[in-house]
């Protein structure tokens, strides 16, 4: 049986899949200047005889293998940059580049989806159908990878599309799905309030920048708490509030910086402009001017609800996955948002909690690191479903899944 | 000596003058339905053989002294209005007419007014100058009758006026003057919040008027803590918010009512601007309509200085006036005010403590009640007043007191 | 087949069904009033035969119907209260009671029900198991009748329960399920402000409760927008505000009174303390004290995860619902959250919008009506779904569904 | 006459007024590091032959004149401290101490005093009484050199102070005076909130301290609107809030700073109370900790009546003064405040506004400059003080003005 080639194939990969990892572990390289680890993804392929193609939308690199077969052509992505962190793990492939690190698993990312390709290769004479192994620079830094690779061509042709994100605060042998928004759209926003400065003992002369200023964080709870419908997740928080000056003075400006999450892009649209709204009433009672910048960043990771079915499928055939559970929504953000937006597909945590940790460093901590097992069981998942989608002959058979 | 005949003479018709004060206690009448009160007063000039005028403004009286030298013209007033108060004293000159008390020492003012008019007439072959005894009705209850008796010529020819208050918080034999502003401009506001009503468990379909109007509250504390000059006295309450709904219901509607209390014009004109600029921006925020009406009540009573100079002099000569201190302003309004918008003058408080009092009862309360020996002190001062006035040869004499 | 069977009859008698409902419709009773009701239905039960314990936990009425064979416990509920609402229809059947109507559609519940047990009586020769035919007493008004008719035994042996609300809002055809909660946890606060009044004019000597209560207002919204966690749903909303004093007054006390609504158990109770603690802080800056009352209605309806898709797949085979969809949580609140958390099941909403209207007239309109025809889907699935719950041999077996 | 003979030759050396001030603004030193100053000043009374008295509590000199008949001893006072300020004036005499600069006219001040001195000691034969020259040092930086001159005995036996700002927005011409609080209480407050920050994307994890302060800010501004009796003027102002983070954070901590301006001390008092009231109530509904430091700067410079009753008169006799009129109340600080809480006194203000200036430059302004004919009114009026105080027979005869 074709799964059962595939699951001991990757099996057999797994120290290979371990070495990959621990050498782009040692050579991480930052968003967007990832050419290294590109040229290192395109020369795997080219080794084994994949066709490959480089460039894509920037540092992007796609592998395409066919089957023998037709079939339905199946996208699997994996990101490959990494951040500036100096790493504090004490460890024999800890990162050579100073202030650099992967803490945030795409080298396992990369490392998984390389088997996999190399798997699906040397299968090719039994399968059906075609493979897009999709490998994404930059997704650690807005605008990302993903937007240019899709205008690169990426997604022709695809009929859906799987990725996973190795996640260490859930126990490794679990995997996490969830219908619908799993991770939230992280917009920023910059509002400058422009007061009238004056002398602390002349309140009368001026108009208070920070008295303004506050009224209007205030003012903002309401968004969350009034204007959003309840059932929709939102939240807004000012991070930053700076008007730095003499004890003895009435500041002239006040700056607001902070950042809007939501997983419904009709709430996204709503709280830009209610903000707005409250900026503007603000300033007016308070004689005030602003400026105000609302930037996006990716939108929200919207799973579809079929293909997500048909993954938990997939994943209950892997046996090493003991938990297969719904995912609470995560308020991050992730570009893979994007893909989803051109195709089907699904988006999903594989559980990747060290063994001997009670609780695991967080993502982008110094110290983070992710359990290697759990790329076999990622491998095995986006494995089982590239080739089992090629049998869930249309999408009503996929909904009685 | 001239000062000390009016001293006398004032002294022997005490007796009188407590008669005439117990007769109004008895026979109260309310603002503006004064007619038994003014016939009263009227009749006691016309039986004394003085010149009388009735009906001014409304009910007010105003009797003509003319001395026999010529001289400059100088008027006294008291006001007679009783207030809708049901008395609690148990006193053998109790008011006779049910839920209608003398609770503000008018029938004290009365009685002071018409015998120091009783001694000057008397005194008038001695006299220069000419004596204006402005009897004004309905102080208590705006738009009061100062400003009527004003437009009905009260003060045509008038040089400077006096008056007092009898004034229980403060011991007898005590005088209390100041320059400037003394009693505070009182007005009115209220705000009606538009919102749009719903379902507590749907705040998203409405515009709470509840929160709208609780801003607006809290915004409106910087009118005196930022917009007004911290060198001028203002106060800007909320006394009453209304929303009375069940307690599942987003509200419709608020209604907030206050007052403003101020002793500057400038600061007043300011804060009926600043509060309709507060409101303009807290509902824009909220996409709130609303209602505003500012109503002006008395403004404030601002005593001339040279005149309050002139007036402290003339209490030094008052023996039983042990103390003679500047008063603090008084928030509470008096449309004496009208009367220094259009000639010189001050206005005073005459100490009028209960004798057996620790703390008097405050005016307006059931139980109010005031220390008849005030009133010669109040005679004395305004009577001496009256004729000192006419040997204060210019303004450059009373600028050197 | 059995289910046939059970779909023919209660076709063949709708009529019944209609008249039914009418005869409620005409003849409503308040909540804890309902005696004739309670009479009617119990009648309707020993005419034909079936077993009925009545005056159960008030007026509550359970009939039981036992099938030939062993088999598991299935109960389904109908409320037959009604509102104090004055019917404002002119239907032939318009209420025959001043101010009382049957605005929610339990009139229609009722009649359901009682033709579903009917249908079963009849075929109890082919059935396993036994049902339970709870009819309830007092829905609308806390503390409901769901909680005494429990404590009263009407779950003593029940497996499973289902039930159902006829929704104005949705067309007739379609039914709306949801796992987990489906309505709101609805509960009431009332705060009292004790500040200290006085004179308007002179703050510095009171404790303004207005103001206090406007910060409380203000600051309530922080307990949405910064402390429930986002993925939750949550609404507070304060319905009302009272402090109805004079304009020149401050005042002494306020009032507000509210509504809470949750999904989650945990998210209330913390909102019953964030409310105190926000209360107790606002208090103290302000030097105020306060009362505190906090109310629990109905705990939200959270059905259970295999008995919805259970439901889902017996609604599938009523072939007047042409459309199954995911309902939306309402925030309103329903006792049938009792049931379920004593024993499985799940509640649904069946579309009952009239085919003529456009937009339904909302439930507790004086002009609401029900399609009746939505009586007979309602009728389809829960009879289904108690003849089918037979059948459905495990929980693992329906977790396959 | 005496006065004729100070005046006279106080004119005479009125080039050797501007001469020495001259020379001090080419020559300022900061506060508290004026040891250059300090020694031109003892070498001017030296070489005179005025007893001096130096290193007075730090750097300030005392210069002794005594008259030749018994008296009352009369204190005045100039302070001699510059500023960190680079001087922007196009001036021969300009400041040849880079970043250092005499920007509020204590080079003026010290002139006008030294020459007074010089007058007085030529005159001792025809004076009653003694005369105390006191020098300050460090009016500009907080603690100031009063207290410390104090503490060193310079009041020692004198029955009387006056001293004068030169004041460069008031024409020269113009004196003002003020009976009462003429310059404020000039307090300094901050306050750190203590939150625990976290994801902005997670609030229910944390203490928003960004939240938190932004509350207290609008809270504060009750302590004028609400706490302060609204007679007493009061400012707070928070002039810098500082929480500067990354946009998708929430804030652990933020850091306000401010100003609390007073007149009077027990509104003083209260203000430093009514703050943490405040503080503690925001931050215990918001589950915050909090540092809070209220430091004092000067007290308000609280004139006596009648002195300044007294100062008036004697400034009337100054034919260049054509202008002698009531001061509005200064926000600013003065350490002169001190002297008048152990003596009686006055404090003035001696218009010295540039004759060529529209507006002048204010006071710290690096264009800054007096008129220096301002010097010589200054120097009559505290020279005529000094002589007339001597027979101003006692306190009732200072009313009596």
């Amino acid at each position: 049986m074709l799964q059962q080639k595939v699951f001991e194939k990757l099996e057999s990969y797994y120290n290979e899949m371990v070495e990959i990892r621990r050498y782009l572990h040692q050579n991480p390289e930052l968003s967007f200047k990832e050419l290294k680890t590109a040229k290192y993804i395109s020369d795997f392929y080219t080794n084994i005889g994949v066709q490959v193609q480089k460039h894509v939308g920037g540092n992007g690199v796609v592998a395409r293998i066919k089957g023998k077969y037709p079939g339905k052509t199946v996208a699997l992505r994996a990101d490959f940059d990494a951040l500036p962190i100096q790493e504090e793990n004490d460890l024999p492939y800890k990162s050579l580049v100073p202030g650099v690190m992967h803490a945030c698993g795409h080298d396992g990312h990369t490392a998984t989806l390389l088997i996999v390709g190399k798997v699906l290769h040397e299968l090719r004479e039994e399968l059906s159908g075609e493979y897009i192994l999709i490998h994404q620079h930059a997704e650690e830094y807005a605008p990302g990878g993903a937007i240019s690779m899709i205008e690169d061509g990426c997604l022709n042709g695809v009929d859906v599309i799987f990725g996973t994100h190795l996640w260490a605060p859930v126990p490794c042998g679990t995997l996490q799905y969830r219908k619908g928004p799993i991770m939230a759209a992280a917009d920023r926003f910059t509002i400058k309030i422009l007061g009238y400065g004056g002398h602390g003992a002349q309140p009368h002369k001026t108009k208070d920048a920070i008295v303004t200023a506050s009224q209007l964080v205030i003012n903002l709870q309401q968004v969350v708490s009034r204007r959003v419908n309840p059932i929709h997740s939102a939240v807004l928080s000012v991070g930053s509030f700076t008007a730095d000056n003499a004890f003895n003075v009435i500041a002239d400006t006040a700056t607001l910086i902070g950042t809007v999450r939501t997983f419904n892009e009709e709430v996204r649209d709503q709280i830009e402009t209610e903000i707005e709204q409250i900026i503007k009433g603000t300033c007016l009672a308070a004689g005030c001017d602003y400026d105000y910048l609302y930037e996006r960043g990716y939108p929200a990771v919207v799973n579809h609800s079929d293909e997500t079915d048909f993954l938990i499928n997939c994943a209950n055939d892997v046996s090493e996955l003991t938990n297969i559970e719904e995912a609470s929504p995560e308020m991050g953000g992730e570009d893979f948002a994007y893909y989803l937006q051109k195709v089907k597909g699904t988006f999903f945590f594989t559980g990747a909690k060290p063994d001997d940790a009670d609780v695991a460093y967080p993502h982008h901590h110094p110290k983070f690191n992710i359990n290697e097992k759990a790329m076999l069981n990622a491998a095995k998942t986006l494995g089982n479903a590239a080739i089992s989608y090629q049998t869930a002959e249309n999408k009503d058979k996929l909904a009685a899944f």
